[in-house]
């Protein structure tokens, strides 16, 4: 895996050898296919097949990765290593080269058709930031925070690829102050840097997954916005937690990079005191150094650790199948809000405006407390690679736009209290 | 529509032809198919279609509703009237007999392909209970509750057509008197008794949709038991609501009444106190007049009435989309425990033995507080008809067993506290 390639990788890019992401691509007027970013190209997987240098049993020219997540992990590393010879080898340079394409000639669709989408919790720092801001006066984390990777169900149908605009949501919130409810568009839209692992393997039905059987059903990870409406979610979520403050939008990165690749990432993990439950344990370090980067119209606002995170991916499968709920291909488990100790790694603005109490103070001389219209919200990330370079999960980015609709019967009744109580 | 069928329909069949609801069965070793529901048989649907009888755009040759239910009204309509015609004008009866197959030559399959599950707590009666069993100093409804239709995102992955067998789910708990959570089987295992829809229209997003647009989008109705392991419920869902509680498996009928088939059975529902915001508001009478009947190992233990609910169908679906995410064919919303006034009418064992408090005694002297293994959970109901007949919604059906499978880790660590603490 050392060999160079012979396909140009700018310094910096992040696409290098020891990636090799897969993404969706469509070129105008085609049908979308399978694609590998390498360098500042895509490498046209079903083209290759089709010219018989890739073994593929119809995953490749497909809309969506999930035909070939599902062969399971032995196809998933023959792949691997035999695009990395077609990229190294020399001598498949002029077979090869007509596959590749250049990145700005190609739409990046969704990578994957999303079965469930289950968002988890388990960045401490952030659970703790949250409890404290709106349980001053208790522990800032629940009794059972500590003994398991609490999560709920999101929407998979509202879960759009990088670039898709965002639409501010309308909905029903009431202030602290306010005596009633009210019903308009979210005034504490908010992003959530997160990295989610996408299922490719299925389990069956009442067959738990231990944390050790992470590499033959995991495909891969990516990057996760998972869009909040703050002022809807608080109103809304007691009992029976987060709804419609979430489910209008959830944004993904078109590259969905192998668990392989992120070998060298792997790290020690924080240490977990109590001790986790024996079916949560694990023996492997499954810390994973990325590190993300958010970006409020162009400017870096935070810097999240993914190494912080209390709770592992291995350890998140085994909690979501531990009741016997089968896995399916295409399954999305997303971490929660990735937040560090420092002000600075916090995922959310929630937390970096204290629940909008402090403004965020851009270099341009702007300021936020939550998204505006027209602001454009980006995630990067990247993680170390085996010799020392850095490979990249790619971005998501969205820019919010205004509701194109609203139920017209809330035009009179529910506008008037927004205009009023809007600064 | 009040012509009689020359199908026999024995009295008290509930499958008349005024109900007429969709279905995908299989006969052994044949490719599953869309039928409908009529006296004792299945019409089949891709029979009639591929002898010119009934008009077809692959809708009926298939796996599932899914097609069908995105053609639309027109269709949904059309198709309704022609079934009609060919099961009571007898000079049809040649043509269409042979189409006919007894429902016990037939497997019965999950009917639809849920793209997004998602749960309701639309009981006033169910939710006071719940309120009062587990924050008996405070008021039993949450301060949202009355304002909207509070709901969450369950599991679309795990809803099983009726007969699936259920596996008892393991998972963490820790009761009110341990100190320390434990790992293993479910020790409050529940049924919540359901009434859902299921859409068949898409929408686009940002664009809610209104209480009118109800009948334009969603396809009909079916039962829903949202199986429930309370101990487990109980300890993870703070504070992001139900997860492994309820995610291991959700059952469903194997017929899905059109919203047509329910005109009659349309009743005023309870008065909403206060006003809702006008985008909840519809004009029309949305309460349904359908009557559940709960069984337990033969022995009807409830009868909660639908048209109790306090939040309507129309208004769910208004509430789902409000923050602008679309609707997707498949996507199921079921009501939440239906339960009514009446101790008879409570629609889950948590309240029927108020969180196993109290002994439910069955008729053949046994006593139940929440589900043993090999016990089986039945729910069925009716609706008036306008010919003052009664139509079914058919049943669902589940018998509970141990779990197959367990992580091997937990095994030694696990069983310990639940051998001792389990009566």
């Amino acid at each position: 895996m050392t060999d160079e390639p012979w396909v140009p990788v700018p310094a910096g890019s992040g696409f290098g050898i020891e990636n090799l992401p897969y993404g969706v691509f469509a070129r105008p007027g085609e049908l979308p296919r399978v694609g590998v970013a390498v360098g500042e190209a895509v490498l046209d997987l079903a083209g290759l097949a089709a010219a018989g240098l890739l073994d593929d049993r119809r995953w490749f020219a497909s809309g969506s990765l999930n035909g070939f997540m599902a062969a399971g992990r032995t196809a998933w590393l023959a792949a691997r290593a035999r695009i990395t010879q077609l990229l190294t080898d020399p001598a498949h340079r002029s077979q090869v080269e007509p596959h590749l394409i250049p990145l700005p000639q190609v739409e990046l669709l969704r990578p994957i058709e999303v079965a469930d989408f289950v968002d988890f919790y388990s960045s401490i720092h952030h659970a703790a930031n949250v409890g404290q801001m709106f349980r001053p006066h208790a522990n800032p984390l629940a009794p059972n925070w500590r003994r398991m990777p609490v999560a709920y169900h999101g929407r998979a149908g509202t879960v759009y690829v990088s670039g898709t605009p965002i639409f501010r949501p309308w909905g029903q919130r009431r202030e602290e102050h306010e005596l009633e409810p009210t019903h308009g568009p979210s005034r504490r839209l908010d992003f959530e840097a997160e990295v989610g692992f996408v299922a490719g393997v299925p389990s069956a039905p009442g067959h738990p997954l231990p944390p050790a059987a992470f590499r033959d059903h995991v495909f891969g990870f990516l990057l996760v916005n998972d869009w909040s409406a703050r002022d809807i979610q608080m109103w809304e979520s007691r009992p029976l937690g987060p709804f419609l403050g979430k489910s209008f939008a959830t944004s993904i990165s078109p590259w969905v990079v192998p668990v392989d690749a992120l070998e060298a990432a792997r790290v020690t993990p924080p240490a977990q005191d109590p001790p986790v439950l024996p079916y949560l344990r694990h023996d492997e370090p499954w810390g994973l150094d990325i590190t993300l980067e958010v970006e409020l119209n162009g400017h870096v606002i935070a810097r999240p650790p993914f190494a912080s995170m209390y709770w592992t991916p291995p350890q998140q499968l085994a909690h979501a199948t531990v009741n016997g709920a089968p896995l399916r291909t295409g399954d999305l488990f997303a971490s929660g809000t990735v937040s560090g100790a420092e002000p600075t790694e916090r995922g959310c603005l929630l937390e970096l405006t204290w629940n909008g109490t402090e403004d965020l103070v851009l270099p341009d001389g702007t300021t936020r407390t939550f998204l505006e219209d027209g602001d454009t919200l980006t995630i990067r990330a990247h993680a170390p690679t085996a010799t020392g370079a850095r490979l990249t999960l790619g971005e998501v980015t969205g820019t919010i736009h205004p509701s194109p609709a609203a139920p017209a019967p809330a035009m009179a009744g529910g506008r008037r209290p927004i205009t009023g109580g809007h600064p």
